[in-house]
């Protein structure tokens, strides 16, 4: 095994537990290796740090997997596993969770969606994809699901010298696959849907804006396949309006609407987001709550700049058409914009659009995604609910 | 009515929305004044910037009550209650809630809590003293209650040169309250408990904790009357200890553990909880999950270095005493406890009881303690819920 020894001064926050050994912060590497094996990490003096998988590939050279010396063999990756699965089952997420949280979950690269009886895998290391059938094995033994699909089309995996791939690993499920959470229906698509198929992660926040909905006329923007549109109508609100620039996002929002018996209340409307906000102010339209969920603006660091701008722009339009004393449900989904600076955005926002902010709730991800506080890139999800006066 | 200016280069602050004017950043007061009176504040080129309450007694000169130039009357203060009222219907907060939470309702120093038919109120700022008489009338116009009862027993009055008293201010009714709270009954001493009586800002932290709950061991420490406590043992935990230094918050505590039904599962201890937390760890006891709800440590900015120890200090001490993979609830009420600085006490907690943590739930005040994003102080609790590995 291959030893990999960090440079002295550059170990500190791998030492201090952060599961990433970046290229420039190794000093050198004792023994041959390949990529995606398991490496020995020890610090400049020599004493041992952890072990991991290596990849000369990517930036992240090595991802530690566990910090005793141990043997990883399928007894680990089990042992992971069930701990992963207990910590859900504990929290009361059987049906529909996010499984495996990769590292947050001590698992490098691994993510797994449950939906009802159907699990959705993601390898995204080269190192996890080394292991993917012994996952799929252990998975079904502890799991025991209908069918796992593979969602190894996620181009982070060219990074790491993987290809791009789908296709069910075990049993097979038709690729739509109904859920229900929280009171609410809708379809996931497995094999077409972004990501897994479906945003696991905002699961409490649709439940928590239920609580300002009643007798509202709800704007939901970025609304994906509807989830957050169908619980404002489901919930009370007297009208929503779901956009979002993907056609086939909002034939799926259309359907799941319907499967909620709340077509009547819901429009959807195909459109640029940054537009369509702008179109509603010329109108002087005027919304009782706006949702904004927008993708990730900030993809890597080199893009804040630039997304910080985005998420001012969107915040700043939805204040304007809100009435007094509305609601704006803002969330972000990048991890670049750490929770401070997503608040200064708005809070920049709100002196430009003139209006006073009251915070009614700070929220994150749901419990389901916990986040790792030596691993800072776990927490990503920011959702904040203001009233703007 | 006297005119205050704001010294050049000192103004920023409030001009940008903090409704606080300290001495320090007054130019000069032109024109009489006596405290409790309204003022204009204008900044240092005679822009007008708001209308507040003076108190030359206080390092707040200033509270501002408005950033209109409009008649401070009657029908002012009736319009914010209303709007106070309207916020807490629209987000059905109507039985028990924070009615008015000072800055943050754009009414400075006025604390109104209502628990059923009866209002508690704190008059904290010389200002709003003295419209106390009207601002009963204007409750008992608006909110209808059967009676309102005086905590203007706090200390922070004497700062503004007013005396302590307490008393019915209209109508009457036990000073024992009983109110029920997301299905907990609560018996709220309106005249002898804390603040006005109850904490009603941890009430949903007292609903959260119940997903983590089941068939555990809890230990409430700070557990005051027994809110988390009841909460616990009502939803699914097998035992749960309480443990309070004061005695008569213990014997309400047990009172409201059998009002519930509970008292089988709750035990509770009259201790310093600092000193009970190393006793379990000496014997080597072990809990599940561990609440901690102390009082504020850091009242001060200058007793901050010495709240960061204690806040330090009881969280190392807890996930020593916590089974691997047990949940820790953690809470700082204080405002100087930036929610940051709280996390990074934790994250130095952690790394001296070597341990790893995962972040579940971060919470803060409940939506009837909306934060005034221009007024920072308004946010001041934080409820984290950790995962301890």
């Amino acid at each position: 095994m291959a030893k990999v020894f960090l440079a002295k001064g550059k170990g500190l926050r791998v030492e201090s537990g952060h599961p990433w050994v970046f290229r420039h912060e190794v000093q050198k590497i004792d023994g041959e290796f390949e990529d995606g094996q398991i490496v020995d990490v020890l610090n400049f003096k020599g004493k041992f740090v952890g072990k991991g998988f290596i990849n000369s590939k990517s930036q992240i050279l090595v991802r530690l997997l566990t910090r005793k010396n141990e043997e990883i063999n399928i007894d680990f990756f089990r042992k992971r596993v069930q701990d992963a699965w207990d910590y859900r089952k504990s929290i009361g997420y059987t049906q529909n969770c996010r499984l495996i949280f990769a590292e947050a979950d001590f698992l490098p690269g691994l993510i797994v969606d449950k939906f009802g009886d159907v699990l959705v895998m993601q390898t995204l290391s080269k190192g996890v994809d080394k292991f993917k059938d012994k996952l799929v094995e252990i998975l079904v033994g502890i799991v025991n699901p209908k069918a796992i699909y593979e969602r190894n089309d996620a181009r982070v995996r060219e990074i790491e010298g993987l290809d791009l791939r789908k296709g069910f690993l075990y049993g097979s499920s038709p690729v739509e696959v109904e859920i229900e959470e929280n009171g609410i229906k809708m379809i996931v698509d497995i094999e077409n849907g972004q990501k897994t198929g479906y945003f696991l992660d905002q699961k409490e926040n649709r439940v928590a804006i239920r609580n300002f909905v009643k007798d509202k006329v709800v704007l939901d923007c970025f609304c994906h396949t509807g989830g957050f549109t169908i619980n404002a109508a489901k919930f009370g609100a007297s009208k929503v309006i779901g956009v979002d620039i993907s056609d086939t996002a909002i034939e799926q929002a259309v359907k799941n609407a319907k499967l909620n018996g709340v077509e009547s209340k819901c429009e959807f409307v195909v459109a640029n987001v940054f537009d369509y906000l702008n179109e509603l102010d010329d109108k002087k339209e005027k919304y009782d709550m706006i949702i904004l969920d927008p993708p990730a603006f900030a993809k890597s660091i080199h893009t804040l700049e630039n997304a910080k701008r985005g998420y001012k722009e969107i915040n700043l339009r939805a204040m304007k058409i809100l009435k007094k004393g509305g609601i704006l449900v803002t969330c972000s989904c990048s991890h670049y914009m750490k929770p401070d600076l997503f608040f200064e955005v708005i809070k920049d926002a709100a002196k430009d659009a003139k209006k006073t902010l009251r915070l009614i709730e700070y929220r994150t991800q749901a419990k389901d995604h916990p986040y790792l506080i030596n691993y800072e890139e776990s927490l990503y999800l920011k959702c904040f609910i203001f009233q703007v006066l």
